[in-house]
């Protein structure tokens, strides 16, 4: 199929002799080629195969300035493949069809008691998901890491008693089977995002995959990621926006909120939010998540804590049961008022 | 008044004769010094006056490790300093009292016949205020440079003919009477956000001033900026996020609506919203306007053109028309339910 | 002259009659155009004026998915235009001829004594051009803002005590005769770099220009600003990297000094380090400067202060005299050993 | 041992009893206080275990502005624990005690005959370690992915036929063992500097590992990351600076050498560039090794092939063997020139 289309920019003093090289080149490794020749630059056209050799690589040939790749280097997860939204259904909760999802709980899985009884608290308020990490990544060695298995299994529990489905972290390879074994959503965490092995790994696994942008990652690599899972073999993949890197040093990350609309034109995944990590400041959850779901997404990823202060990680970002409950009335009013707009839209005239 | 606080980390190894050292600069720069002994390191807390010299210069005296100043650096436009909102009234138009402003128009002014089309379009449609650049300030010295004192005249008609308030860039100290005298809001570029002296220029006039975040500003510095105004004599600051340069490429700027509810939160100020330049591409326009809106701004300020695909610039992100009209009932919708939330919140418990 | 030269990628299902309509509009603009029609994606080669409008608005038209430049927007600066080095003459110094120029002194000219002082002190160690801010741009306004007038008459008085050319920098474009008058060379500072007023002003200038990168300007753009400058009359620019802001906080700035050889790579103008700001600490300075001539530049700009802990501006990256003349002394070692590498290297065989 | 020490600034209308409510939680949390009042701030300081709770949870206890971290979050890393220099050998190399190591080799293995070919090449031109992938961490899942164990026995073949050790990356922990039977050096790559279980797998290895920086990691992150392997038992870690990621797109990525310095400064591991990745371009990668060098590294990691053109992956930045031998003769002459500069200073007096 010839699904790879470049065009080579050659350099302002590239000889007959240069561009005929690139030419000959481009032919061997499989491309067609075609040549436009301006005043000042010569273009070289080429279509030719995706899984021919790198591309980059012509870029080292003599008189050659620069090559541009035409088409999107992912494919599955792109909505021209694919026009329809991917709807992933977990339990009773569906990502993808149009109703706001609540995946709320703690940082981390403390003890069984006050797990359990944050799990009640949230899915009393509302939420549709539980969540909790078991296994911690944590910026420093000496940091709480975690119940590990012994955390699984109060998720599991959690859900028995609420009847939620719950989300958790895989960190390593190794590990998929076991975390898979206990929970529902299985999480890749922002800086794994770019681990291919584990993708592969959970790309093999029937679970539900939310994947976290990457903190530097662009918006295409983030989806390059999602293309491993998929190709994997798992399409059940929700992308995860929470913050990148930035010079702005008062939020811990800036809540990247253009990715929402811009995810929904390029692919045809679910999308969610997560306003805790992309803030890393409580007091901007509500307004946050406020203005994800007017972006656009599909569902909301919120650390709530009975009691941020004495939290293990995370406490400046987390919720309490009181600020949860305002949220969760905020969102429903503000769904409720989204809702009524498309059906006025769909009643009325359409513009975009 | 003592509104200066600071800590001194000293070094490690940072020997008795340091510290003192260190404790008599401060006494003879007329802080008041506070001695605590930790195993691995020595602090000072020094109480001063803000007009002391540079407290950075502290830290090349020897045994310092760092200076953490305890303050923030803005004192006007502080909230600590005015706890009620600044309303900025311009005409009809009122930043900050709770009604959501508009102000649209083109980029830049390109014509009498063609100016006064559009404003007449987006008046007609709901815009609160007209913008139109005269002065225009672009990367290439071989784009369009605007219609210089033309234009202005020309917004000044057009003012005349919708009755909206114009609000139109200066670049130039030398050019604020001139720019003042036709329009009624003054635009700061984000590129001249740090051009202290242009700052200084409007913080001299009457005329209230929209202050636009510079591309590389922390929000801190964007708030020094507006401090600089305000201190010059102007109150009347607007401060508008319009993106922040990121790694990522795909939109024209990251647009940082965390912004909103930190700038509500540090300062007194009106806040509104650049979604053309803050996405650089008309489809994220609407989507991103709703997002802004639901996280709390008091206004919008977006490009639209009758004709897009011949702007001389800022083409790819100006609404059509047609657009700019569903964007116009999205907004209605949407601030309505948000009204209605508040009147409920007013209505029942507060959580935070 | 058919200096432009751009590709339109249309969308994947873009149709015949968007393909047409795109090509009539391009032939309208004066682009010749060339059609190439992949299996995905078609694409319209165009050739056309630098003077058509802009071609960002094509990015509007129906099917269209991007439009993606051929040509680097600048011209006079670039080294395709001009192939040999310009070389900035300033009394005796030179820069881009080879030899290390340093401009060295305080951040401020704080008052006429120790201006005169740390002038004789860095002439004696061998500094071959003088700086020192009369008008400073300082974040907040209550910050020291320089002596401004008084200042550059001590400017012009130390250069008759050293013989040495002396820079400072214009921030005000009324300044800028005021400032040619006792100065040698224009200083633009960072945050003026898209200050297009300024740069057009300095340009009609026939004092020699050091143009600041700006902290989040790309390369392009940064050579873009010093086109305004060329283009406005006035050739004898002279680059200078200062760091960029990114998101690594112990440094001031990312010190980006693979500028340096990009810049002799596009342009042929002189390029002078800053590693005072591009570090923000003094213990950075010498390294940095080291790897800064290594990297190939032509000049360091170095703040020395005779005593940092008093400095009214940038004491923690200024050099006391003792450091500056250690750095001297390495300079001095380095450049002659890299001056017998270019003598091995004209004797021997040249790899690239 | 009392390790951990910081600050708590309440907020400006903080009452008397939020302050004792902070003291009183610091009190159980185990931590010594003192209360320092300001006009506008009181100001706890606090001293106490590193192992006590998460101090980010008391930013949420009422009242309280922010908690500033007064150390260093490392300990092993670090220069104030172990002052002197740590010396890594691997062979005859050794990394940190003065004598530049270069470490060459194309980016991936691409075949027995082509990796024995370029390694014998650069084992004459100079280079003292070897390197090459066998197992590809790549962003898309079409490209080459390595070849896996069949790379790690070539890469053994090519120790015994050159005598020199070999660097190879090792992608997910149940590699570990294997790739440690295979080469001398384990290499963590950027997108893995924060998968916290690869890292305590190497470090449970005997083998030196190379730490490459994280593309959006900030210098103490990175340091953090070493922590992690230190503290599992391996202390032979070597730390890679090989760009950051910023908005500098003309670059692939922003190589930071003022890391250099800074790595010097806070901890005593050594630490060598990769000016390959570090800038994408194979033009920049001499004279930014030369910039690194002066900059004070310990070594180079340079990506070499014997035909870029054809090289299966990063081809543009990889030298090709006539502008490898260049590189190593002008780093002979630098080195040479930098450590007679080393004698000279030991013969004089001391500035810094």
């Amino acid at each position: 199929m010839q699904d790879r289309q470049m065009i080579i920019v050659m350099e302002r003093n590239a000889t007959a002799e240069q561009v005929r090289n690139v030419e000959r080149r481009l032919t061997e490794m499989g491309f067609r080629t075609h040549l436009s020749q301006g005043v000042e630059r010569t273009i070289i056209g080429a279509i030719g195969d995706r899984n021919s050799v790198a591309m980059g690589a012509l870029e080292v040939l003599s008189g050659v300035e620069r090559v541009v790749p035409i088409l999107q280097p992912f494919k599955l997860a792109s909505r021209e493949f694919q026009p329809h939204n991917t709807v992933v259904k977990v339990g009773q909760a569906e990502f993808g069809s149009g109703r706001l999802q609540v995946i709320a709980g703690p940082c981390a899985v403390e003890s069984r008691e006050k797990y359990l009884e944050v799990a009640r608290i949230v899915a009393d308020l509302g939420a549709t998901l539980l969540r909790g990490g078991a296994f911690k990544p944590r910026t420093s060695p000496y940091s709480f890491q975690g119940l590990e298995e012994e955390g699984l299994e109060i998720l599991a529990e959690a859900r028995q008693v609420t009847g939620l489905p719950v989300v958790s972290e895989v960190v390593d390879p190794r590990l998929v089977p076991v975390v898979a074994e206990y929970v529902d959503v299985l999480q890749i965490g922002a800086r794994n995002m770019q681990n291919f092995f584990l993708l592969r790994e959970v790309g093999k696994s029937s679970r539900p995959v939310i994947l976290k942008r990457g903190p530097s990652a662009t918006i295409e690599e983030w989806i390059m990621a999602a293309e491993y899972i998929i190709s994997s073999g798992n399409p059940r993949v929700i992308l995860c926006e929470r913050g990148i890197r930035t010079f702005e040093t008062y939020t811990r990350n800036t809540l990247d909120l253009s990715a929402v609309p811009v995810v929904k034109e390029l692919t045809h995944l679910p999308i969610v939010v997560d306003p805790s990590h992309g803030t890393g400041k409580w007091r901007l959850v509500e307004p946050m998540s406020l203005a994800a779901v007017a972006a656009g997404c599909d569902g909301l990823m919120i650390e709530v804590h009975q009691n941020p202060a004495e939290a293990l990680s995370d406490g400046p970002q987390s919720l309490n049961p009181v600020n949860f409950a305002h949220l969760m009335r905020s969102l429903a009013r503000l769904t409720r008022a989204l809702r009524d707009e498309e059906r006025a839209e769909a009643a009325g005239a359409r513009g975009w």
